[in-house]
């Protein structure tokens, strides 16, 4: 639009430059906020895309859906169908990792409306003559200066030709060649592309559904009191791979700072023997590309890594951006610290928490490009050592769209890497973080302890639009938190609280052995720190404890990778008890696929009640009976209707997973 | 960010170029879509916005809120409340006509975020002498050489002045003094300000308050027969506004064409007596911006709205953009028309209407810009002649960014102008063109003849965020539509459907005398069409023929002007009742001003039922009597508690307009 037009609507992209684009896209979904965020999907999956879409007048439009991966150059297109009301659909597969992008392109389709006119037109229509000259016409101009297509000039031709009478090149113009002919050359000139951003990030199945184990490597020396290594770490591996678990997580691996260190439960007074909280990392050994001299060496780590594929489990390191005070970057790049004028740098805190041993990167530095290279450069080093999933620490303290630019990056040159944001904190951030890329995220699971809780927290994330973005990853306790309810508690809480995790959300994990040893003895009562935390020191594990819960472990993740409902977490409903202390809900996969109902008792004491579940819910016949296996206790029930009776003894067993199914 | 750094993210705005700025303003509200069209208020009303804003960390931020009417340069700038959950608030007064922008401006506050670290450390602290030097640092650094300010280099000095002691420094600092002196001059270099759009059209009460008469001034000849003249018109006057009028409304005005005129009931073979249709527009004697000689002069034009003026009424004009043939445009600019290659333009159609004497423009015409001008020239010509109001004749079959740009640009240089969108289409069109600007929208009211779908549809305009931009306008009838319920209808139903528009609705309006002389007979039965169509002759009425419900409009526009709670549409909730044949429904003003309960019921037949009201939803107590005035029977009831007994007797009175009250 020329100057004398107002510049206001149009310096904002408020209208077209020009206004002959006559198409309205008005929007997209699904869509994170406007769009400028992207959705999340699992590779093999088919993506179903609307949009709403119209012009002015009664015309025909057409409306393609345009998408393409990122690193590609050519995009493809398809048609959307009218679903109605102005609404427009399309699905597409995608077929590949990383980043796609997309976009809504609209056209009035001059041809078809002139030939819909034709059509209506009797045959005997005086008339007939200048419709026939308008369609030439619209060829000609419309498409034809277009494409310069050689088949459609000679229909164009034949369309003149005088010596055929005008019905016949009535006829002619009808004739479906003709059609397909235009529709491959469309007219677009005054068409119309969407503006704002489609984005989705393709992900590995893993993103979705994994069963992550963390554990302190250099706890597991063979000989008591050592500090144990990667190598004696390998043994551990069958017994994680047999418990289920498909992911080990390991906290920061490289070498600890020795200035500031931490003393055994968190003192700030350590003696030579303490080996400091390896989130304090950095020393004259090395920064974040190293490993603790003490668990071995690089090749050691690899070698680990390796290993742990040959059970099916990958490894996942812990990336946290922060220093101890003798980290190399402390004098290689000083610029990224802020100091104070008494030479030192303040100390790292995300309240009520003080890291006397950590220094934190100043964000704020006019050297931030660098600095955003160096920490991308982190991931890219230990990518090459064969890790692929990312546990990132206190994502929040540092600023949310540094986050959308790495992992933007990354995923662009490794879309196989996983990213799980560790942001206990504010709803808005916990989900800015995930909208700016995390694949999966901790969550306030922890601290949801009554049916009521859990299930509107279910909902909440189960909701659109978090749903599109935010993949929840339920913790029943991390080296940080033991939380209040398993304070001293027997182990059927244990019990429970895991069942809970591991069937709410296809993502879960556990602290071990801490967990499957049932600890339950806090730093101090209400606090959710552990008494002798192994944050701060050695610990020595006697993995097959009696008590231990590691048989149950192994059912529950046995049930979860023989259950594709188990596999996401959109497929929840929850299914209405009389007793506010069961918690019930059924899942099941693609057509119903593997239908669970399952039934937990989250008090500690025995519980019973009625069940109201409807059989049809998941595909059942509702006026027939129907059998429910128990999968933890192998035992079968028969069904009848709506309102059915369970009774659960925590000591026996907190829940029950019914599979369920009807013959006849 | 440089070019080393992703330009994909960069490019789109996704991320912002200095990668310091780390402060996310995640979501603005209300707003409509993305924020790309105006949200729609009264001047003098408070507007409050929400904003979503957070940084990473743990610092204190600062948000404000800029605001400044389009046609002014200085911004207005206001802090933003924190809420708590990252949630912002800021509230101010609308006290122009016109357009606002408005943006969300954040920065970390570091200076407040030393202070609270310096009010936390002991007096005896070692670490405070840092401690003040830090803060010099940053005094000096972020905003002395930002601003420059002498009184602040005078508090700095005294922070420096080593003949005071720590702890004396330290109190200085703690000075309210400086601490407004820093807030003056704040340090925003890596502040961020929200980049999507936030706009308000700020109009004149009556965008949300009107009664609208629409009359044809052709058929108020003196002398029967005769062709009706705006003098002649203006004796009308006293009367509308007597009935409650504030607005009356033309169709179009202009000469009228005589190539392809139509006759009596749309014949397409009209008498040389025959008049036409006033839409179609312009003949040799002149286009858009001519009078029809037969109703007058342009001075007789300017004297009737003057007139109207004396007796509190606007003269709303009907702007319908199509050309008769013989319009002065068609050659004067033959490339605003699709012509055919023999000759004729294609008249205009709007399934399933066919307008045999109109033809559009043709808005594909690469003339478009001076199309678009020349269109924006006629609003102007009759905001010149002192019209503020103009009812847009099928906008939907005109592109919609041209909409948004008109109105715009009317609004900018004319804010006191209003107009209603006459487009009777798909949702997704008439909502769309609501959002471009529209002050008032036809809506489906016409067609909504049950309660359940009345209160469905009303549920539907007044939810979030249709209540933000469409302002409806409810029409009983108009030229074009007799209902299917008012076809051969008793006055009854024509004062029932009355009293829904005028107590639904704060704008609505009646196509007259047709409507309060109950002319109910349709073209044919089940058409829409009235029989002898006003459109297309010249008619004569008697307007106080006996069975009119003159009466009863003025009552009901009394009740209407008297009570603010009928003079918005946001503030309606409905009302159960066991008998789905009564809508019941209540409204009240600010601070429950003028707490009316209104039931109306939509059969033809007496009907009888209970209301479930609770008096505490308009502010009265629930355990005592409350006074019912029916306003416009004039008699007053008593009831006590939730369940009261209505009889309505359509022949008596249709509905009940209930002012509450309670003494005591």
């Amino acid at each position: 639009m020329k100057k004398n037009l107002s510049s206001y609507l149009l310096d904002r992209a408020l209208i077209p430059s020009d206004g002959r684009r006559r198409i309205v896209i008005d929007h997209i979904f699904p869509r994170v906020d406007c769009g400028g965020f992207p959705l999340k999907r699992i590779v093999g999956e088919r993506m179903t895309v609307r949009a709403h879409v119209f012009a002015d007048g009664h015309e025909k439009i057409s409306i393609h859906f345009a998408f393409k991966h990122i690193n590609e150059e050519k995009w493809n297109e398809i048609p959307m169908v009218d679903c109605g009301n102005d609404e427009w659909e399309a699905s597409f597969p995608l077929n590949k990792l990383g980043i796609y992008e997309g976009k809504v392109i609209g056209w009035i389709d001059h041809f078809q409306n002139w030939l819909e006119k034709l059509y209506k037109l009797p045959e005997d229509d005086k008339e007939l003559g200048v419709e026939l000259l308008i369609g030439v016409q619209l060829l000609e101009k419309n498409f034809l200066e277009l494409s310069h297509n050689e088949e459609l000039k000679w229909w164009i031709e034949e369309l003149k030709n005088e010596r055929l009478s005008i019905l016949q090149r009535v006829h002619l113009a009808k004739n479906p060649a003709l059609q397909q002919l235009v529709q491959k050359c469309p007219d677009r000139s005054l068409g119309s592309e969407s503006t704002e951003p489609f984005l989705i990030f393709v992900e590995r199945p893993k993103a979705q559904f994994s069963s992550w184990y963390e554990f302190f490597p250099r706890s597991w020396s063979i000989v008591a009191g050592r500090h144990g290594t990667f190598k004696e770490c390998e043994r551990l591996l069958p017994e994680i791979a047999s418990m289920g678990f498909d992911v080990v997580y390991l906290p920061p691996i490289h070498p600890i700072g020795k200035k500031a260190r931490k003393g055994k439960n968190n003192s700030l007074e350590p003696t030579p023997e303490d080996v400091g909280s390896p989130w304090a990392i950095g020393s004259e050994e090395g920064g974040h590309k190293a490993v603790h001299p003490a668990l071995g060496t690089l090749e050691d780590f690899r070698h680990f890594v390796e290993k742990a594929a040959q059970y099916g489990i990958e490894v996942a390191l812990d990336i946290a951006f922060q220093c101890s005070p003798d980290h190399p970057y402390v004098t290689e790049h000083p610029s990224w610290f802020k100091w104070r004028p008494d030479g030192t740098v303040q100390y790292a805190e995300n309240p009520p928490k003080k890291y006397q041993d950590i220094i934190p990167f100043d964000f704020e530095t006019s050297d931030w490009e660098a600095l955003w290279e160096e920490l991308k450069s982190i991931f890219v080093f230990w990518i090459n050592q064969g890790v692929k999933i990312f546990r990132v620490d206190n994502p929040h303290t540092k600023p949310l769209e540094f986050w959308r630019w790495v992992i933007w990056e990354l995923k662009k040159e490794y879309p196989e890497t996983i990213f799980l944001s560790e942001a206990f904190t504010r709803p808005k951030l916990l989900y800015g973080l995930a909208k700016r890329g995390f694949s999966q995220s901790y969550t306030y699971f922890t601290w949801r302890s009554t049916p009521a809780e859990l299930r509107a927290y279910m909902e909440e994330l189960t909701s659109y639009p978090i749903i599109e973005f935010f993949r929840p990853n339920f913790w029943p306790n991390t080296p940080d938190i033991l939380p209040c309810y398993l304070q001293y508690a027997p182990p059927s809480m244990f019990k429970m609280r895991l069942v809970l995790a591991a069937t709410l959300s296809s993502n879960y994990g556990i602290y071990g052995p801490a967990y499957e040893l049932c600890i339950n003895t806090p730093l101090e009562p209400g606090k959710e720190e552990y008494l002798d935390s192994e944050k701060y020191e050695i610990k020595k594990w006697d993995w097959d404890a009696s008590g231990n819960i590691k048989d149950f472990i192994r059912k529950v993740n046995h049930i979860r990778k023989n259950n594709v409902a188990l596999q996401r977490t959109d497929n929840i409903r929850f299914v209405q008890t009389d007793n506010p202390r069961l918690l019930a809900y059924v899942k099941d996969g693609p057509a119903h696929a593997d239908p669970l109902l399952i039934v937990v008792n989250m008090s500690k004491n025995v519980e019973m009640g009625w069940v109201n579940f409807s059989p049809s819910l998941v595909g059942l016949e509702a006026s027939k009976p129907y059998e429910l296996m128990d999968l933890l206790a192998d035992v079968t029930y028969t069904w009848h209707g709506d309102w059915n009776f369970v009774k659960l003894d925590p000591e026996i067993c907190p829940a029950h997973i019914f599979r369920l199914s009807q013959y006849g």
